[in-house]
């Protein structure tokens, strides 16, 4: 394999599509946003090769067993620290008590520094540094700083992480180096990753509700179109999943803007709420969100921080480590199933997109 | 499945024999030690079936993908928070300053609740709710409370933890349920998924040294009594790793038993070191770990509290959130490379038992 380490920038399968405009450009170099202010996304020149289903026998069990679908050349590894292959827990007793027939919690927590921000940071990390990149920013509600102080330390590149006064400590323990923002579009393929792992954990379906507690909503941007990249390859051809956004009632800009019709986020004054991941005011893939909640026929709905505390509380005492954001995926699935739109018999998948330990002081 | 699920004790297809006396008696009801004080160990009634290795493929990336060696009869389904699956990070960085060919960290870590604590109590919770177990008590020095409490909500059973004064914060914090000692024979079988993953992941081949550090040692244990269960099914037919224990130099019971040439280990008087997990001053199983070292054909090494936090966060510079228990196999390994007992072209697994942010306040 070392002989083919060498990989140009030009032969770089894949390119880079302004999700806004629809411009796009040549993959390599150090990828920030269109000039337009808006996100690129990954569009690979070729779908994944037929046998990539059976390849994954032979593969470990982290994010980089789909390969195939992710910004890696033939022959480059990627900065890993063994991250993805998190639990998807059947909750019986959870189901029984609010009246779902299957219900299960994708379990974050347990990916290499707590949280699924594992997964973009490695891939936004492995494309960096093979573009050249000697340090590294990154601007942080808190995990996606613990994260990256891994993923540069694992790449043996400085990082540096701006945080917010109001960050839990324990999160700010957690970083020990010091990365420029990573406005870019390798996170989000990342995040892609636990669409596919939800897909093969269910033996390739997929249920029919996915609530998801949105900050910056990479990873449900990731789902969604890691769900249209397997219906184009035709390992998929059920109706995809209808995709729901939690927020917290002090800042559901998503939630604003779904209910007003919009198709873009309108900046949310004075953010307030203890889940630390959902304290983002403007989103910058909101246009993206937005899309992914319609297309899919879901929808965005808020919770109160009563609400996504206890919520969490009750993950809990279930043995599972939730984060008031994962509170929050639980809540709002009880919020949505009392307003009639997820059904009791329906098969829905809350995210807990972290560990609980991140916020204890 | 539902209609096999009436398991009886009568048919548990494995029994428990001594460790020390060899007395035997059949499995169900609640194990505890044998009546001469030595712990169980499970001996199945038939090894695993010839297609156990190719229904792997069908198999999700947790513990139980190993379920014919693991103490589950047909139709059982485990108590499980999708434990197992760690990582096993190849380190070059490390592996070249220190003068290693082939290096590599078991990341224990990104187990559910931060340590591999949870692959016995996984294992212990299962046969014991099975036996009919109301609820649980454990002593520990902290990790292993984290994880009962875990599994004992995942199982919807009380439990109860005694901690020494002196367990660290965090992990007191991570216990929010209330379980009778677990000196019984099923953890063993969980942390054998250690010996049986590595295995896997190395394309069931073994390395040449296994580091393990050890407080009660029940992983080193499990991981000899897997390699011994591998190579009687065949799977496996080099010669098995040596295996060395890390203790720490204020409290090394099992260093200086290896040492005197003894097959026990006498009580450390005064027990004192930074890695609670280490703080173990008589194992139980001392017998058991003397006789894996010994058979094996490894040793017993102590590091100093300076040694094991220098390593830890060596480990940290690289990414991996290790532990002070972490830290000691990898300051291990160095003083044994340095003693001549490891050789640099050999093939080392280090193991990181836990997360390091079990033990920041």
């Amino acid at each position: 394999m070392s002989g083919r380490e060498a990989v140009t920038v030009a032969t770089l399968p894949w390119s880079l599509e302004c999700s806004s405009c629809g411009k796009t450009r040549a993959a390599g170099g150090l990828a920030g946003v269109c000039e337009c202010g808006q996100p690129y996304l990954v569009r690979y020149a070729a779908a994944p090769p037929p046998d990539a289903r059976s390849l994954l026998a032979t593969r470990g069990w982290t994010m980089w067993r789909y390969r195939e679908w992710l910004p890696l050349a033939d022959g480059e590894q990627p900065v890993t620290l063994g991250e993805g292959g998190t639990p998807l827990l059947s909750t019986p007793r959870l189901a029984a008590k609010h009246g779902f027939s299957q219900f299960w919690v994708k379990d974050e927590s347990t990916n290499p520094t707590g949280s699924f921000k594992a997964r973009g940071l490695a891939a936004a990390i492995t494309r960096a540094v093979r573009a050249g990149a000697k340090s590294f920013v990154v601007p942080t509600a808190g995990n996606a700083g613990v994260a990256l102080a891994a993923y540069a330390a694992r790449a043996g590149v400085p990082g540096r992480v701006y945080a917010p006064a109001g960050t839990p400590a324990t999160i700010l323990s957690q970083i020990t180096v010091d990365v420029s923002t990573l406005r870019e579009p390798y996170r989000i393929e990342g995040k892609k990753t636990l669409g596919l792992e939800l897909a093969e954990q269910l033996r390739w379906t997929l249920p029919d509700a996915i609530v998801y507690p949105t900050g910056g909503g990479t990873g449900l941007i990731g789902m969604w179109k890691a769900f249209g990249e397997l219906a184009r390859a035709g390992w998929f051809t059920r109706t995809p999943p209808r995709m729901y956004s939690v927020q917290a009632a002090g800042c559901a800009p998503v939630v604003r803007a779904f209910e007003a019709g919009a198709d873009a986020c309108v900046e949310w004054p004075d953010p307030s709420t203890i889940a630390a991941g959902l304290r983002v005011p403007r989103p910058l893939g909101g246009r993206l969100i937005l899309r992914a909640l319609r297309e899919s026929g879901g929808a965005a709905v808020a919770v109160t921080d009563a609400q996504l505390a206890g919520a969490a509380r009750e993950l809990q005492s279930e043995g599972i480590d939730a984060c008031p954001e994962g509170g929050a995926a639980l809540a709002g699935a009880l919020e949505l199933k009392a307003r009639g739109l997820i059904q009791g018999g329906e098969r829905v998948v809350v995210f807990n997109t972290g560990a609980g330990w991140l916020y204890r002081a």
